[in-house]
């Protein structure tokens, strides 16, 4: 049987990948009365006279939701949120696995923009995160904006962030490996999809000054944006800074990285050819990349990294987002930040930074040093920020990662 | 220490009763491939083809949501949905405890019919079924009507139709007991509110024909209904068909049955000698009853059900909800009906039948019969009624509700 038969016969044996599971027995009256009425009503009094008691009290600290309308599932489309809740099951697999976060899914029954803004506000008393996933554009971006504006609780839609952190940690790396600084090159990001758009965003904020994106429609100049939603919009408007134009082609003259979030062999082994002195490629198109890491290094690529686990530097979000949402939670986070993402992304990078080689610029997505270090540099970084609701030293917060961790 | 510090610190122990499970290991590449990408495209697949699929691949055929605006919370009235969330992790503990239901509680931000309305409606693509809880009334009428019109979900409202479900149950064998038919008799209910309309709603439907319902503006009558909601005023419309008026006293004179769903000692034992002989009395305000159970012993009472279980007889809905959403979720219902209803409470009374006494009408709350014993009750009505997706023979049914137990 080949991974897909297999797959689907685990769904199956196990009837889907998640269960509820209760903390405390119900086996006796007495049980019964602690658990429920009327002893619950004691930790209701308690939450209604002061609502931080309900971290104390309820399973919210530690509560994500994993939000989608099943619109953009991995490579399959607008599969509807029926389809797409195996993926969704699954991500919550991977929060609990990797980072003991109780995530539960709720796939949508809508596409509208409103009424998941709406539907995601009500859920603010129960959970103290979202995680919004796979949500096509340009609706993830109004959906995420006005739940950040309208929130106050630990929003981050993966796609875009776990992809943009997970690429920037990468990214430094090679950068190291190659001698080069981030304000200095020139990068060519290939797509301007959400993921796109949010590793585009999120290298300006670590200090790239230029970054070209080539689109279907080419390169995107001044004469070449005007399909773009407003929230896009601002992110391309920092592009280009000498309005070049052309296609791929013309981009990667001289550019320092390739970083592709677009289809399969776009970019030829010519135009590699064309790029500054140790290319970096990162090619992530799924299942087939921009361009095949054999033939990238034929045209002296000195680093090229992909989203599949057969080649090395696998950009792989579970990097990221267990680390993230760990830290988060720990410090009852009212938001996660572009300084506690770019937090993040450095601290991928310096795990893989001692044994730093063109095979090994971010660590293994087993390596159990990520998510407490990563949990630990969001947690820190959310502090500082003023965006914890909890403050703690940072001996506490290692405690409390650790102790979460078990 | 009482029982409400302990129950405290039980709840700051544990952080909260309530966790999320993985069924499957995520420990390797390939366990990572099953569950996740890429492997998981396949039952994505498999479900956009087929909607039914869903109930094959993931976890929803055996998902209820526990939804509660936090409005009308145990005896302690509107404290909004934080405050409310410990009781709705507790009831989603004794779903799992009792019926292996994975139930997941949503505290809501809102006290907006439409608002919750729209919040559950979003939800079935992820739920097979949604019980509501603790939501106060007139809203919980016009929420639970529009959801069972607008879903195919097994919409309960808890509050409501399980307390229906085990008075109903404890009535026929307290009728039993006196030898008398619901039919014939004259019941009494005190309160109006969501469960007393329940109830009353319940018992015509099981057959009843003399109900009065006595409220705080006294009997409710042709002159004496106006500030219902419409829902409500369907049921009241159905009693007191000789139009009497007056108060307590004139409404349970020559009555065989007092059901209090109201306020602590309104019961007189001058009251309880009016009635017709052999009178049974179910006293079921919390924490004090509308009569103390030994004042209606004196004066006669042939049976006493409370609230309470200290003493015998306890009204405890823990007797049905487990059961009829084990029931429901095992053919895949699209409804909870009345008749669903009036099963789960034939089957609840009928497991006391043959050891029946005045003390002895209902089943304990931990007898290991009652949820199996309901949910084939249950399922059985739900295939007879054309509600079930899933048609399922006696044998399977009881196999399956067995190894759903297990």
């Amino acid at each position: 049987m080949n991974i897909y038969q297999r797959a689907l016969q685990l769904h199956q044996a196990k009837q889907g990948k998640l269960a509820v599971k209760s903390k405390v027995a119900v086996t006796n009256k007495e049980e019964l009365s602690l658990a429920y009425s009327p002893g619950v009503a004691e930790p209701c009094r308690a939450i209604q006279k002061n609502p931080e008691n309900i971290y104390l009290y309820t399973a919210k600290a530690n509560q994500v939701a994993v939000v989608s309308s099943g619109t953009a599932v991995l490579g399959l489309g607008d599969i509807g949120p029926e389809a797409a809740l195996p993926v969704m099951e699954g991500k919550a697999v991977l929060f609990k696995e990797f980072a003991n976060v109780d995530a539960f899914p709720l796939c949508v029954g809508s596409k509208n923009i409103e009424k998941i803004v709406e539907f995601v506000k009500l859920l603010e008393p129960t959970f103290a995160g979202v995680n919004l996933e796979d949500i096509s554009a340009p609706e993830c971006f109004a959906i995420e904006n006005r739940l950040k504006q309208e929130t106050n609780m630990a929003i981050f839609h993966d796609d875009q962030h776990g992809t943009a952190i997970v690429v920037l940690a990468a990214v430094l790396n090679a950068l190291e490996l190659v001698e080069k600084k981030l304000d200095q090159i020139k990068i060519v990001i290939n797509g301007a999809g959400a993921a796109a758009t949010a590793v585009t965003k999120l290298l300006f904020d670590a200090g790239a000054q230029n970054i070209i994106i080539n689109d279907k429609i080419g390169i995107l100049n001044s004469q070449n944006k005007v399909q773009f939603d407003s929230l896009r919009q601002q992110v391309i408007a920092q592009t280009n800074r000498q309005d070049i134009a052309g296609g791929l082609a013309e981009a990667v003259a001289g550019a320092d990285l390739f970083i592709g979030l677009s289809v399969a062999d776009v970019l030829t082994k010519k135009m590699v050819e064309t790029m500054a002195k140790q290319p970096l490629i990162f090619a992530m198109a799924n299942p087939e990349p921009e361009i095949k890491p054999e033939i990238a290094l034929q045209a002296g690529a000195e680093v090229i990294a992909t989203g599949r686990s057969d080649y090395p530097n696998q950009i792989n979000n579970v990097l990221a987002f267990p680390g993230v949402f760990r830290g988060a939670l720990d410090v009852r986070a009212r938001a996660i930040s572009e300084k506690m993402k770019i937090a993040a992304a450095r601290a991928i990078a310096e795990l893989a930074a001692s044994k730093l080689n063109s095979d090994y610029i971010i660590p293994d997505p087993f390596d159990q040093r990520v998510v407490p270090t990563v949990a630990l540099a969001v947690a820190r970084t959310a502090i500082k920020e003023g965006l914890a609701r909890l403050e703690l030293t940072d001996n506490e917060l290692k405690a409390k990662i650790k102790a979460n961790l078990l």
